[in-house]
């Protein structure tokens, strides 16, 4: 009767969340933060960011964990973050914009990056309270450009986060809001401990390091595996997606209910306050579970809980015996299962808790079986296990030593867990990429890294530029049939315009080119739509470009070429490109390597680069 | 006698001090946090980074912190770091180098760049023994640019830092290291209080940051203006810079031993225990001076210790009645007059501590000030009126609520210290730039910011090199006799290489002008003394390259163009500079803005960037 209330009740939350998100947002399902990573390097998913996949998110993400499921709230909550900023950024939603003013300065590229990096650091700030390591998550992680005005923006968002956070658990002190603020603003606090160390030390902490890398690499290699299958199943459809996530759902109300009956029932330590052992509540490190008085179920303690108070419970401090071996492989192997399983299913899932849960017990397996030999508590092992799985997974370091010890708040554990988070790293760096670098491959997301690949030093910009579908040029006054022939043949976003033919002032070659510049696709079907045609061949004047063009007209957003209609009078009339161009784009000679022209791309944060000729027609300048 | 003492020793430890940077290293003076940067930037110091000024900061700065001068050693550690990590590249300094094969690897400019930003991040990892505070120290303030395999490197730095930290002080644990390792690896700490605050607090924690922003700024002002009289002082000799040194040596030694006399002796807390007051030692919170038994003098306290003890004092929780009001109005006085005077003397001298005592003696006043209405404890205060005045000051955020973090362990002040540091931020923006940028600007070194001024953006690239002294083209092959008149007659690092009158492959136009690349000075000297010469006016075979170049040859350093002896035979003898030249440098187009072409000089870290005409022989491609 109890499993049949347990598995209902987890089946229906799971069906709420994933119906959301199969019919309404397919877009919010997963963490999301590889999608933004990508947003933030130039490549943008359609409905990413909008109002509807903001409340399936919300809303999924609730119902995600409350079935149970082995999955985090936290890289949902940075999607959430994301999504409000940009939301807020535009006025709105797409279709009920607010019109305000000022809203125009925000409407631009580079502040909706910014806004959308600022959103999630305060994601990750919220989920972990850990307002420094969001803003160093942000940094290391998701962001690819960078600039000192962000750090102290992505920081003023996250300490409003902590400020806001604070007052509501100022409210909620009375404890009418149900589990809301019960930690504290830390949540896995291990501070009253004193942590000692030597020497000898380093063994078991190096042991945890090189052992989160090589499980690390091997959970990204399992999930890359994993999400290839189910690639295959939710292609099958909507109904496919949905009985995908239920199973997995109906398996993890099996394993949580059933596998602590396997666990032998332990005696209360009698040293410990009467009302702490045993516990039949929510909350509590001993749970009662099927034992009799005086007598526990250590696995009922870790399985029969929210994922929040699991972590708390195995990280709890100065309980050496609380845990016997078995329950901890148990433990560990089913939350292995469960967080491959689970992860690519259509509902809003993160990954850190997951993780953490993984690593935490085989942390804790590692102090309980070095027990004898150490005398850093096994709260503490489990703590730096979960660190370095996560390093050996995600692959960062500073935001994640920050953000566990905002979780932990034990400053004198640091030396040790950012050794282990190096070790970790560095061994996981031998094996495979990060896990969201394999998310993002396996999406077809293109990600323009950091550092050039090895052929990109062999191979000139021109020579790649011949093997690619090759650019179309237009003249500074082209005819109105060839811009729409272009632009409903084409694909490019960006036309470069070149005059044939000047003279150039002070040279005496004539019949030079010159470049004038690049106008973008956008620009030219505001041209096609706003009909700003002329009936000759000739140049616009200044005044008439004061008085035709403004800049919010060119800020509009949107238009497509097969919404606008040009009759075949209009076709043969004019257009002067040179008003509308941008007459300083960025350029790279022919004879440059790919790797030196992607270094610039990147850094500068291009969009569109010219490639010019090798040969110039007058002498070079410097 | 016992002030005779006292002067007379602070005196001799400043004149040593003062001696070895007036006469051996004059850049070892002052924190050299602001040369960092510069050098991070582009720019570099001669004798920067020197085993000489090495060993003078070393001993200097002993000598100033021991001789009770209101200064730190957190600067000058940053600037060891630094010296110690680029003469680790190096193999050694200049004279005694070390020619071990594996060094050739680092011996170039971008990891001679990266070192030293690790060396600074390790130093203040090991002032503050604040390791991730130091790695976002590096990243906020002093590095340019930076890239994400730079952030898990100084991570690491600053890893090996603290064990190595922690194993010294288990070692000293004994007690015969002195006073190293005495505080722990938490220097300042008060994790011991319970943080509590309400929405009232906001008041005092605001009024902290504006005070904090418009002191900091005033501060700066104030410096500036006394660094310029300084420099005049300076500029006179030797011995006028000695004479400086000692007299605000001995005007502190003044001040130390005699202010205390103002205070009155106050009794002790009988609820304290027998042996903390008073105390007539080193430590210890209630200094017994020359009042009588069971009282202690509140201002000897602050002012007879090491600065750290200072610190410690003011910061010390649970006290509020340890100091009057009328102590720490004179405390403040004397540590801002202090800190203005001391700061530009011929000593290592660091910026940080001096600000903390200033800070820290406002935030108790207003703690004090404030006692009836709050529940934040008066030590707090402290704390964040010492992080307001370093924002106010030094206007960094993130690294100085981490580094903070890392020096109290308290987490639960993480929040009000963060609104502390914004707001102090935010106001002394208002007023003037930060203390490091006041000093380069007053060194004269130029710095590279990374948002382009407004003027930038009206003018070409084509128009600011027009007014610029004229750049020198060379031929690819070039006559010996005007390489050498080139190098001797200009100070230009690097020269295009352009051939003349070259027939574009597909083109038809004869006697375009094909750019082949920028050959560097360092190169042509080279070629100078290694006398690569041709008879006649041809291209080097590839075989020819392959058998007389080699990238070691090339790599080697600080030839200069007197030392080279050319006949009057060679003069007339030619060189193929072809196989010398960077065949692809970056380039900007001549109607490129100069705010757009600096974006690119900075974010790629460029040192030469060519400008090409708008006009080109062949169509452009992209």
């Amino acid at each position: 009767m109890g499993f049949a209330y347990f598995a209902g009740a987890n089946f229906l939350l799971t069906l709420v969340a994933a119906i959301l998100c199969v019919c309404f947002a397919p877009t919010a399902a997963g963490p999301g933060i590889p999608e933004i990573k990508a947003y933030l390097n130039g490549v943008d998913t359609p409905n990413m960011f909008g109002a509807t996949t903001l409340i399936v998110k919300i809303i999924g993400s609730v119902g995600a964990v409350s079935a149970g499921l082995d999955l985090g709230k936290e890289g949902p909550l940075v999607h959430i973050g994301s999504c409000i900023a940009s939301l807020l950024g535009q006025g709105g939603p797409d279709n009920y914009r607010l019109k305000w003013r000022w809203l125009r300065y925000f409407n631009n590229d580079r502040d909706r990056r910014d806004l959308i990096t600022c959103g999630a650091s305060s994601g990750v700030c919220a989920a972990f309270r850990a307002p420094v390591g969001g803003v160093l998550f942000a940094l290391e992680e998701v962001a690819t450009w960078w600039r000192s005005a962000l750090l102290w923006r992505t920081f003023f968002g996250t300490a409003v986060v902590v400020v806001v956070l604070r007052a509501f658990m100022e409210i909620c002190k009375s404890g009418n809001c149900g589990l809301f603020g019960k930690g504290g603003l830390i949540m896995f606090d291990v501070s009253n401990v004193s942590v000692r160390y030597h020497a000898v030390d380093i063994i078991p902490v190096a042991l945890i390091g090189v052992l989160g890398g090589v499980l690390g690499s091997l959970y990204n290699h399992l999930l890359h595996k994993i999400l290839r299958v189910y690639n295959l199943i939710n292609e099958k459809g909507k109904f496919h997606k949905l009985l995908l996530a239920l199973s997995v759902s109906i398996f993890t109300s099996v394993c949580l209910y059933g596998l602590p009956f396997l666990a032998r029932c332990r005696p209360c330590d009698p040293s410990l306050p009467d009302s702490s052992c045993p516990t039949t509540g929510r909350a509590g490190n001993f749970k009662q579970f099927n034992c009799p008085k005086d007598y526990y179920n250590d696995l009922a303690t870790l399985l029969l809980t929210t994922n929040d108070d699991a972590v708390r419970n195995i990280f709890s401090i100065s309980t050496p015996r609380e845990y016997e071996i078995l329950s901890l492989i148990i433990f560990f192997a089913l939350y292995c299962i469960l967080g491959l399983v689970t992860f690519g299913i259509a509902v809003p899932s993160g990954l850190f808790l997951p993780i953490i849960l993984m690593g935490s017990a085989y942390g804790r397996m590692l102090g309980t079986a070095m027990g004898p030999y150490t005398k850093i508590d096994q709260g503490l092992y489990a703590v730096l296990g979960a660190a370095s799985l996560m390093a050996g997974s995600m692959r960062m370091t500073v935001s994640l030593c920050v953000i566990f010890l905002e979780l932990t708040n034990n400053l004198l554990l640091l030396p040790i867990t950012m050794l282990v988070l190096l070790i970790a790293k560095t061994v996981g760096d031998c094996f495979n990429p990060s896990i969201y670098e394999i998310i993002l491959e396996l999406k077809g997301l293109p990600f323009l890294d950091a550092h050039p690949e090895p052929w990109m030093r062999n191979i000139t910009v021109g020579e790649l530029a011949d093997v690619k579908p090759a650019v179309v040029t237009l003249s500074g006054i082209e005819k109105v049939g060839r811009i729409v022939e272009i632009l409903k043949n084409t694909t490019h976003n960006g036309f470069p315009v070149v005059d044939e033919g000047v003279v150039p002032p002070m040279g005496s070659r004539i019949g030079a080119t010159e470049l004038h510049g690049l106008v973008l696709r956008a620009h030219l079907v505001l041209v096609l739509k706003k009909k700003w045609f002329l009936q000759e061949r000739r140049r616009t004047e200044e005044w008439e470009v004061r008085e035709k063009f403004t800049s919010i007209d060119l800020a509009e957003r949107g238009v497509k070429i097969e919404e606008v209609m040009v009759t075949e009078d209009e076709m043969e009339m004019y257009v002067d490109l040179h008003p509308l161009t941008n007459t300083t784009p960025y350029t790279v000679v022919e004879s440059i390597s790919v790797a030196k022209a992607m270094v610039l791309f990147r850094q500068v944060g291009l969009r569109h680069m010219l490639i010019l000729p090798k040969y110039q027609a007058a002498g070079v300048s410097s």
